[in-house]
C-alpha cells in the first residue's frame, strides 16, 4: 500500500524525495529551484520556529524585520563577505513591466531601470548593520540582541527540497556587544540553543564544533557550528553560530562610546537555523514507510481512526470517539479524530504512517465492548491493545517514551559512526563504504584540505569543541598534527 | 520632555511619522520605500499576527507557503489582475554578480539573464493557482482551506511608513470551493472575522461593505472590505476579502469532477490583511504625547517604574516591584519592570507615554509605607493611588476598561464622522471642512465616480453590507439612485 515510496536500499535519495512529497511537507513548484511548503510540513515547521522562537526570547532576544532587498554596493563594503556570497544571488533590475506595444503580453519597461540594482537577500548582515550603525551609539545601546524570520534567495544551480532550495524560511540571529569576549559568548550560547533544540526536541544527538578557516562563513572569525549524522552516512550541518569580530562594525562604521568615552568598533555575532532542519528530520529518523517524526514537534501526535462496518454501532463508536479526542486535547496532545467517510481504515493507517504520526488509535466495535483501544508506535511500528482506562496517562508517557527511544536510536547509530583512520587507505575504503564521521588528523592547512575534497569528496565538518589534545600525522601530507578533526561527505 | 513629537493640530502627517519613529515602531531604511520594523513595532505585530492566526485557524484555515518569485508570464493569465498588478512590480532579471574587470567592486554579470524574468509576488493568487491544479481533482479536495503570511513587494512612488511601503508583511488566504455560493459564504465569513478582530482587538470601529466596481480587486467577482475612520477625518481601507468566481480556475485551468462526476471549474476567494494595520492603529488612538495601544494587543499592557532617591531603600522597593510584576506576570498580564539606571524617572514615564503602554504603576517610598501604588492610565492619562492589596484584579479589569473605552471613543468620533449630503456645495464642503464619511446618492457610474476622484480627491470607499435602499439622485449627476454610499478622502 505505501509502495509509492522507494526503499531506501534501493535509491536513498529517492526514498528522500518520496517522503518528503508523499508525507505531505513539500513540493515542486514552477519557479526553478522553489518548492511550495504544503500545509502538514508548515505545520510542522511551525512548530519548530514557534519552539525556537521561545528559547531565542528566553535568552533575551527580541524579534524585528529589515528589508528583503539590499543594495549591490553594500555586498562590497566587507571584502570576505562578498566573496562569499555575492555572487549567486537574484537581482532586481527593473521596477514596472509594461504592455507589450506588439501585443505580446508584457514586458519589462526598459525606462524602469534601477539606478543601483537591488539584490533579494541571501543573509542579512549588510542591510542590518547598515541599520544598526543609527541604533548604537553607547554602551548604553549595547548588547543588541535581535533576531529575524525571514525568507532568503541564494541561487542554487543543484536543489533539493528543504536540503537546498533557491528561496528558504529561516531565523538569522545578529547581535553587537561592546567586548569580544561577550559577543564570543553569545555565539557559543546560541550554538547551545540550537543544539539543545535539535537533541532534545528534534531527536537528533549533533556534534558541536569550530569550522575551518575554508569552511567558515564569509565574514567571520570562527564559525561554530553543530553536525548531524543521516542514515546514509552522510554529515548535515544543522546550524551556524558565528563570531564576526568587527568586521562588519568597520565595513558599516558601526562605533560606540565605551564607559570611559572612548570611541571603539562594535563585536558582532550572527547565527541562523533554516527549513534545512526539516530536511534533517527527515533523513534522520524516516523509514520505508514513511516519515517517523519526534513528538515534541509532530503537528499531529496521535491520530484517532475508528473502525466500524456499515452503520452498526457506528454513532456510539463516533461518541467515544470524540470524548477519547477530547480528553487527549485536554490534557495538551495534539490530536487529530479522522472520521472521514471517503476513505477505508487500511488507507488511513497507511497514510499517517507516510505522514510519520507518532501515535495512532483505533477503535472498533470489539474495542468498544471490551473497553480497550488498539494502540500503534509509528517509531517500533508496535501495537497493543490496551484499556480506555488511564489511556491519556498512558498516552503522555509513550509519547515521553517515544521521543527519548528516536533519540537513543539516532545517538547508537552516530556513535558507532565516528570512527578513526590512521592511514589514507582506511580512510578512503570507511568513506565509502561506511560513512559517517571520519576521525583522523589533520594538517592544519587549506591546500590538504582542498586536495582531500578534491579527491574523495569529503570536508572537515568540525574541530569538535574540547577536543583532546593528541599527537599524530596528517592522514594525507603526513605532516606533523596535534588533535583529530571530523571529515566527512556531506549534505 | 516629548516635544519630539509635533503635534497633529500643527501638522498631522509629521505627527504620525514621529509617533512611528519615536513610539519605536518602525524606521526608514537604506532601501527606497522599505522600513525596519523595530523590536516594539515587531513585537505589536507579533500581537496581531498571532491573534489572527488563532481566528484562521479556529475557522478551519491552516498556512502553507509559496515562493516568492512568479514568473512573468503567470501575471498574464487573468486578464483583470495583469492590468491591476503588473505594473509597479520588482523585476529579478539576473541571477549572478561577478567582480567587475575593470575594477569596480562588483557588477551584474551579462551572461546570468534569466530567460524569463521572475517578478516579487505583489500577490500571490497566480502561483497559488497554478499550484492549486495539481492538488485539486475531486469534490473530495475541496473545499481548501489555506494561508499565508508573506512578505510582498508593490513598487510604490509615494510611500509612508506602515501605510504604503514598498515592501510590507501580510497574510493572504487563497480558498478554493466546489460552489458559487460556498465561495461566496467563505469571502463574507473573513470579512466578519477580520472585522471582530479590528473591532475588538485593535478597539477601531469599521464598516462592512462591498466595494464598486473601480475599487475591486483586480481579477475579483466581488471585494467586500472594512473601513476605518482616522483622526483627521480620512478613511483608511483595513482588510478586503474578495470573491473571486471562477476568474483564476479558468486561467490556471483549476477543474474538479463533482459528486455526479461531471467537470467544473473551481470556485475561488482571496483575503488579507497587512502591516499597514499597525499605521491604523497608531492614527486612530495616538495624542500629541505619543501611541494609545489596546492592551489587548498591546506588547506591554502594564510598565512599573521604581521611584527612590539614592540608596535609601532601593533594594526593599526592587523587592516589592518584582513581587509585583511575578504576580500580574503569573495572572497572564504582559508586564515590564524597568529598573534601569540609566535614566530617571521622568524620562521613563514620558518614553512608555509615547510607547503608548495602557498602565503605568510607580511605586515610591512613601507608597512602600502606605502599601500603595500610583496608577496611570495611558488613554486618559488619569492617575490614582490605589491599595496594593487586590492591585492585580484592579489591574485585570482596569485593562478591559480601556478597552472597551479606547473603542467607544474611537466608535463616538466615526459616528459623528458619517453625515448626510445632498448637493453637491455642501458634499464638497463637508469634505473639505469636516471630513469623515459622506453618505450620499450616486447613479452607478464610473464615470461619476472618476470625475468625483478628480475633482474632490474623494472616492467610494464601501457601499455598506445589509444598505437601506432609498430613492434619490446622484450627488454629481443627479441622475436617479436607488441607496446611498459612502465617500470619503482615504489613505
Amino acid at each position: 500500500m505505501s509502495k509509492e515510496i522507494t526503499s531506501r536500499q534501493e535509491d536513498y535519495a529517492q526514498w528522500y524525495n518520496d517522503l518528503v512529497i508523499r508525507g505531505g511537507l513539500a513540493d515542486y513548484s514552477a519557479v526553478r529551484g522553489c518548492m511550495v511548503i504544503k500545509p502538514y510540513g508548515f505545520a510542522l515547521w511551525e512548530q519548530m520556529r514557534d519552539t525556537l522562537d521561545r528559547m531565542f526570547k528566553d535568552t533575551g532576544h527580541e524579534n524585528a524585520y529589515f528589508p528583503l532587498f539590499i543594495p549591490k554596493s553594500f555586498l562590497s563594503r566587507e571584502a570576505a563577505h562578498v566573496e562569499g556570497f555575492a555572487k549567486e544571488c537574484a537581482v532586481v533590475t527593473h521596477y514596472r513591466l509594461k504592455n507589450d506595444p506588439d501585443g505580446n503580453g508584457i514586458i519589462v519597461d526598459p525606462e524602469a531601470r534601477l539606478e543601483e540594482e537591488l539584490i533579494v537577500r541571501p543573509t542579512s548582515e549588510t542591510i542590518i548593520w547598515n541599520t544598526y550603525k543609527t541604533w548604537i551609539q553607547s554602551y548604553r545601546d549595547l548588547p543588541l540582541l535581535i533576531n529575524q524570520w525571514a525568507n532568503v534567495v541564494r541561487w542554487e544551480m543543484r536543489t533539493r527540497l528543504f536540503l537546498r532550495t533557491t528561496e528558504f524560511l529561516w531565523q538569522e540571529g545578529h547581535t553587537a556587544h561592546a567586548e569580544a569576549g561577550e559577543a564570543i559568548e553569545e555565539a557559543r550560547l546560541m550554538l547551545n540553543v540550537y543544539a539543545d533544540f535539535v537533541e532534545n526536541y528534534m531527536a537528533l544527538p549533533v556534534i558541536k564544533g569550530v569550522k575551518t578557516a575554508s569552511e567558515r562563513f564569509a565574514g567571520a572569525i570562527d564559525t561554530y557550528c553543530i553536525e548531524a549524522l543521516m542514515q546514509d552516512g552522510k554529515a548535515l550541518q544543522a546550524g551556524t553560530s558565528h563570531f564576526l569580530g568587527q568586521n562588519f562594525a568597520k565595513a558599516f562604521d558601526v562605533k560606540f562610546s565605551d564607559r570611559q568615552n572612548k570611541l571603539d568598533y562594535v563585536w558582532a555575532t550572527s547565527w541562523g537555523v533554516s527549513t534545512r532542519l526539516v530536511g534533517a528530520l527527515v533523513m534522520a529518523h524516516g523509514d520505508d514507510e514513511g516519515l517517523i517524526l519526534p513528538p515534541k514537534i509532530a503537528p499531529v501526535q496521535v491520530v484517532i481512526v475508528p473502525i466500524y462496518k456499515g452503520e452498526e454501532k457506528k454513532e456510539v463508536l463516533d461518541t467515544r470517539c470524540r470524548e477519547i479526542t477530547a480528553s487527549l486535547k485536554a490534557a495538551g496532545i495534539r490530536v487529530k479524530y479522522d472520521h472521514s467517510d471517503n476513505n477505508r481504515p487500511g488507507w488511513k493507517f497507511a497514510e499517517y504512517e507516510k505522514r510519520g504520526v507518532p501515535l495512532r488509535i483505533a477503535i472498533g466495535l470489539r474495542d468498544l465492548e471490551n473497553k480497550t483501544v488498539e494502540l500503534a508506535r509509528r517509531d517500533t511500528r508496535q501495537k497493543k491493545s490496551i484499556p480506555e482506562e488511564g489511556l491519556t496517562e498512558h498516552i503522555l508517557s509513550l509519547l515521553t517514551e517515544i521521543q527519548s527511544s528516536m533519540y537513543q536510536k539516532a545517538l547508537s547509530f552516530r556513535d558507532a559512526h565516528i570512527t578513526r583512520a590512521d592511514h589514507w587507505e582506511e580512510f578512503e575504503k570507511l568513506l565509502d563504504e561506511k560513512g559517517g564521521f571520519i576521525s583522523a588528523h589533520w594538517d592544519g592547512t587549506a591546500e590538504t584540505e582542498e586536495v582531500i575534497k578534491e579527491k574523495l569528496k569529503a570536508t572537515i565538518r568540525c574541530i569538535p569543541l574540547n577536543n583532546p589534545p593528541e599527537e599524530g600525522k596528517c592522514i594525507y601530507s603526513g605532516k606533523p598534527s596535534r588533535e583529530r578533526v571530523l571529515f566527512a561527505r556531506a549534505y
